[in-house]
């Protein structure tokens, strides 16, 4: 039996569960919804039945970057103060069979915080707290809110980081980062955020407080329900805080660049990292399109002598051999290598590939995320061209190709795209190509999401990935956590 | 609704499922069930109904390294050749409502193989086929009963090997290691078992084949559901083969040892090394205890001139420079440092730690296995004085200190235990003195099993860790995996 660890005493969940059949709200009913959660969470908590793409100010909670709510979406945005008020709200929720969409920054790429129609936004982003940082423990417990980029400043000076680094590090919340099991550029040396969660306080569907994991990095005691909620998307659980590992900075960091004269030699280049006995902290390979994207809006040279670009970040003891064995594999693998050894022009270089590709209004893209075994590179921006020119897209991608993640653009001027296009709705030669590149994917072995994650974006792709067996399971699961099936719903399963 | 991915087509499991009510198997029925199984799977793959303690050679079968089945249970060793043999043996259990008890070296530490009366023993040991060895993808693709040692020794050809390195590792095997979420010494580093396994092929209660993962470093599609049976130990499905992560061989390799007055003081050791920027492979602390057993039964000295010892081992690029930050560190904590620079008599170090310590059966000892916050191994060792004296039970402690996971030893002379103390059952001191540890960990922040798992042994400590709401999800998850609750029944959760 479900209980409450916690929170406002006056009525426990079981009276809830007990009295109260769930009854779906209809828009008209938002705003009574909303007097019962400001009576409970104050009034600064809670915005009343907003409309999506109607609400000048509040707009920034109807979607995320993949995309907002259809026109005339009503929901309710509930921003509680803390892990109480998480759980008040999801008691509301759970005794009026709301629909609850958790949001963090609203930062996600696949539409996972996107707001379904009668229900609730529940953002974290008032649970902001660093709650504390033990060196001796290594680890740091963080509310969901708190910007991933402001941990590793936290940290930074107890010359500590926070390894899990997004590209949208300094938007994205550690909440929506646990969500999602969001990965970045270091993570074939440090790990995916998983690898850096060792427990969890999060709140159940029906408003129960959970305490998942433990504090020492070992830990073995029942199932691992801190494992199962990470990378479910919000429709498991709403995260509220986590023990993160932390780590000592690096005693040295050191970047080399190598040109290629094809992708398909610097995928080898990749290939010949394997081999050797060095293991970057980053490995990021740049296309043709990708290197012309970025000098066009930059001003950089990148593309001049070449094809392809590894951009490689070393760190740790023994950079000056690390850079050594680097230089070996990747110059027998045909690639002309220099070492960065200016520190400004080699953070520059990184800039340019976390943000230097200029997205211009006048073309109509889609990033896309897939991942493949590393050792398939090659073929995948092969498939990519190809699927390209069959389509009549213009396509350029760009690689953490240490752990085999793809971020390929797939673009067409507007001009190109004919009459009838509207706002957020993408040209069919587009969306034809990036099923093709999916498929592409997964017949190398790969899968449909490396890192951005399923939400509504991809969800059309899952039966591709995953056996009937697999979903049915998935679904299994989501019934035991969330009976109801209130928790964003229509999302990522 | 669950459907056969493979195996015979005979028969689906949906056919099964709707025309058998499962019956519980009483004793006398497992010779029909040895027939059954003998006609599906061979006379070969089944040993019929073995009762514990009466038979001989089949006794291994009978328990685990923690203990054995009480006299007089009787059971079933079925040993399927293969994946589709697990998928025919859990399919007629599932038929006929027989519990099952995965098995896979029977070198746990706490019970989770031990038989259950009238119940399947389901062996993986013939399942020993490394399926794949893939450098490039940095991946072997293994079957769960290949001993895990064993997969170390086919990658070192290739310059890699598999990180995760229980002491059992020459014992133990991947499937079981997977079960239990084993650790070993290496794990502060390299992480745990759960770091390195990218996939599982696994069969559900039924009998149905699911695959689980990617091939990929990274993947976010759906639900993690191998990470959700890593560690459930053999609750949830019967894993048949994994895709693990392997990593390339350390460029070096040095081993570091310090003595200490104190274990208080090696503990501040370890805190020293917690406030520097290096991190060993491994960080080993051994108690006055610990040193005096393993000079008594190998006539090493260890112990002259210390009471406490840290054995560390560092790995990677610049050793020296990092066995000079661990020397600036240790020697700061006021530790005797000496470096190993011999790789033999650093071999024969590690050697007795590993397997040093002499069990006189003229002694009844209990092994624990505990977890705190690596700060806190002082106050933890200090506890296990206190207890130990409290009870009169003899006390000593390694600990893999790095990730703060103890194995402390209790025992008791038997000629003190006095008279009634039958095999298998330890005297009351040292199952009060153990109760009272436990309960310190807890205290400190830390978990009643950091490697060994829960099984049998630790199961009556469950609620100390775990909130009633967390229990009751995971029976729910349990529930939604295994509905008849037949694998593993009275293990870990």
């Amino acid at each position: 039996m479900l209980h409450a660890e916690r929170g406002p005493p006056a009525r426990s969940v079981q009276e809830i569960r007990v009295t109260s059949t769930p009854t779906p709200v209809r828009s008209r009913d938002l705003a009574e919804l909303a007097a019962r959660l400001e009576a409970e969470l104050g009034p600064d908590a809670v915005t009343s039945a907003v409309v999506a793409q109607e609400t000048g100010g509040e707009e920034r909670f109807a979607g995320d970057r993949s995309g907002s709510a259809a026109a005339g979406t009503r929901f309710l945005v509930v921003l509680p103060q803390d892990t109480a008020g998480v759980q008040a709200a999801l008691r509301l929720a759970h005794a009026t069979g709301t629909p609850v969409v958790p949001r963090g920054a609203g930062s996600g790429l696949s539409g996972g915080a996107i707001p379904v129609d009668g229900g609730i936004v529940l953002g974290l982003e008032r649970l902001t707290a660093v709650r504390e940082i033990d060196v001796l423990d290594e680890v740091a417990v963080v509310e969901a809110g708190v910007i991933t980029a402001d941990l590793s400043a936290a940290l930074a000076p107890h010359g500590f980081f926070y390894a899990p680094d997004p590209a949208s590090a300094r938007l994205s919340t550690i909440g929506g980062n646990i969500a999602t099991n969001a990965g970045g550029l270091h993570c074939a040396k440090y790990g995916v955020t998983r690898e850096s969660v060792l427990a969890l306080e999060a709140v159940l569907a029906d408003g129960t407080l959970l305490r998942t994991g433990h504090r020492s990095l070992k830990g073995v005691t029942g199932l691992d329900l801190t494992q199962l909620l990470i990378g479910s998307e919000g429709t498991l659980a709403v995260v509220t805080a986590a023990t993160v590992r932390i780590r000592p900075l690096p005693v040295a960091r050191r970047t080399v660049l190598a040109r290629f004269a094809s992708v398909e030699a610097a995928a080898g280049g990749v290939n010949a990292i394997s081999r050797s006995p060095v293991r970057p902290a980053a490995t990021e390979l740049m296309d043709a399109g990708t290197l012309t994207d970025i000098d066009a809006s930059t001003g950089s040279l990148l593309a001049e002598g070449a094809s392809a670009i590894l951009l490689v970040e070393l760190d740790g003891y023994g950079v000056d051999e690390q850079v050594c064995d680097l230089t070996t594999a990747l110059v027998g693998a045909g690639g002309t290598v220099r070492e960065i050894p200016d520190e400004d022009e080699a953070e520059h270089l990184w800039e340019l590939r976390r943000s230097g590709r200029g997205f211009s209004p006048e073309v109509l893209r889609l990033g896309e995320d897939i991942a493949v075994p590393k050792s398939r590179l090659a073929e995948i921006f092969t498939a990519l061209t190809e699927i390209g020119e069959r389509h009549g897209v213009q396509t350029s991608a760009l690689a953490h190709a240490g752990d085999g993640n793809l971020h390929p653009c797939l673009a067409l001027p507007r001009e190109e795209a004919g009459e009838g296009i509207e706002d957020g709705v993408l040209p069919a030669p587009i969306l034809a190509a990036a099923d093709e590149l999916v498929r592409a994917a997964l017949d190398l072995g790969g899968t449909i999401s490396g890192e951005h994650g399923i939400g509504t974006a991809k969800h059309h792709w899952l039966d591709l990935e995953l056996s009937p067996a697999s979903r049915a399971l998935q679904q299994r699961l989501k019934s035991a956590l969330d009976p109801d099936h209130l928790l964003n719903p229509g999302k990522a399963l």
